[in-house]
């Protein structure tokens, strides 16, 4: 903490959907660190952008609404930053496979946009990109390690895949420095929670809340690691001041591994309400759909000595508090 | 061939990028194997399309300029069409990095196109898609198989690989047949020799054609394996009719390794003129070389029956006499 406290204070650091759900939590622990934040965010309507997810530190950091497809404004936000959390992005597999242009314009164009202005304006920033699981397609072993074969089974799967090549290639070629995680399931307050496209653990949280029914695809006995979002920010600020990670690939993941079923079961305790059903795969979900999955985090524990310090239970408890408090203002 | 005959005779077959160096020399043999054949092609300058390529098959094909960037009419043109070959494309590496935005638009973009027409159009199309040895990058292993890491050097890399997973994902998922094929460096008749942005072996002839010095960077011990265009149109036609192909990725590659120091002394020697010269490494092709590559070609061996016929003396005499007749056909 000392450590990133000495690297970050006074630091600029640039967060491209910083409204969103993690770029938001950084937002909060970038500020706490003493950084000079200044958020990018689109604020498009299905996305996780939220203005409340600022609230307590608007006054704090500086906020320009942009999208990352705009070429020109980008140019002018990456000049005399230190740091740039590239965080913005189409994140629903479905809406991928519905939309694929929307979704290469963004996680494919819109970086290569962004990585050319560093290169023509600021090539001495270090970049921090979230890749994901998702772009290892079924596991053909598990825990799943870095080394393992990428096979995306969707259309934002090849192109965060696309992403994180073009950070590691804009690294070796062009020395600017730039770090790729790959992420799991993430999980906490500020998710983005209006539908549920974006991935299954804040719309269970949302349903037990509302003390609806959780409807799980299948047997449920599908299997995630699931990370609360502070322990991600962790991973990413660490990987922001290690030069070690320059040009590396990091996996993410928990030593906890949890079948959907016991995770509706969890939530729901831990709510005091709402319950749960089975119900048989959309086919539109199914074709997509990975089966298991957890992932080996050795690497980025050994090189940067990064691991998840919160269980299961105790991020389910603060997320779901949280959300009692606030779903109003993450229904609209 | 009796089975190619049979499979492809009436055939529609559309050919992008089909006055390009692999496109003009297939659309020959499927003139020859009595397919109806429709050329799209945006004879782009600095790209492979040249109107001589089809010179003496003009009244057998039906010719169609256009962009694959074009999402319009490729809805169009796909309407009907028994197979694609989808040839078109940007394949300089060097350009990609000076721009790496038109290679995404053609590479990735484009494919996408393509594919939404096919899925919107003619889900029952077989499209062959042409990917390349140098998604793998420097080789950890030699001879590189399909199961080698994807881990591209250069921007056209990333976008190949990008062009190959959507290929691949749209046969999964949508059920619209397609097979690639990972090629190694091709040469023969037909090839862009305009500039020395695409590729060596091209440019080599034309020097040793012309009487000139073939430049050779580094020590010239860079080894490489080579294909003769008439051994890959016959892969492309084979995995074309393969059932066994769909969804499968395949290298090409060759059982001969030459450097390019003794490539360039065969060529010179097969000419009867010209000569060769060391040079150092120019700074910008050096940091996305990717030192020895030749390729694993084994599955394709067993599973369709494809080994190259051509040997590299004999193609490349083939080779050095087509340019010496039409060495000004292919200057402008």
């Amino acid at each position: 903490m000392n450590n990133l406290i000495k690297a970050y204070h006074n630091k600029k650091v640039l967060i491209t959907g910083g409204l969103g759900f993690i770029g938001s939590n950084l937002a909060h622990r970038l500020v706490e660190l003493g950084a000079q934040v200044t958020i990018i965010d689109s604020l498009i309507w299905a996305y996780g952008g939220n203005m409340f997810n600022i609230e307590d530190i608007k006054e704090k950091v500086n906020l320009n609404i942009g999208d990352i497809r705009d070429r020109y404004s980008i140019n002018h936000l990456v000049k005399g930053q230190d740091y740039l959390f590239n965080l913005a992005g189409q994140v629903s597999h479905i809406d991928s496979m519905k939309d694929p242009f929307t979704d290469l314009e963004i996680n494919v164009t819109g970086q290569v946009s962004i990585l050319e202005s560093c290169r023509q304006y600021n090539p001495g920033i270090k970049i921090i990109y979230p890749s994901s699981r998702q772009i290892y397609g079924k596991p053909q072993y598990l825990p799943v390690d870095e080394i393992h074969p990428v096979c995306p089974t969707d259309v934002n799967g090849i192109n965060i895949n696309a992403g994180e090549w073009y950070h590691i290639l804009y690294n070796n070629v062009y020395g600017i420095r730039a770090t790729s995680l790959r992420m799991t399931n993430v999980y906490g307050p500020r998710q983005m929670i209006k539908h549920n496209r974006q991935g299954f653990i804040g719309w269970f949280v949302r349903m037990a809340v509302e003390g609806k029914k959780i409807q799980i695809y299948g047997d449920g006995e599908q299997k995630r690691d699931l990370n609360f979002v502070d322990d991600v920010c962790d991973a990413l600020l660490m990987a922001g001041v290690s030069e070690k990670a320059n040009g590396q690939i990091y996996n993410l993941g928990d030593q906890e591994v949890v079948s959907l079923k016991d995770l509706a079961q969890l939530i729901i305790q831990i709510s005091g309400q709402g319950n749960f059903e089975l119900i048989p795969w959309p086919k539109d979900k199914k074709r997509i759909d990975i089966g298991d999955y957890y992932g080996n985090f050795s690497k980025i524990k050994t090189e940067l000595g990064w691991k998840p310090k919160t269980d299961l239970k105790n991020g389910l408890k603060i997320t779901v508090e949280y959300y009692k408090k606030y779903l109003d203002k993450y229904l609209v």
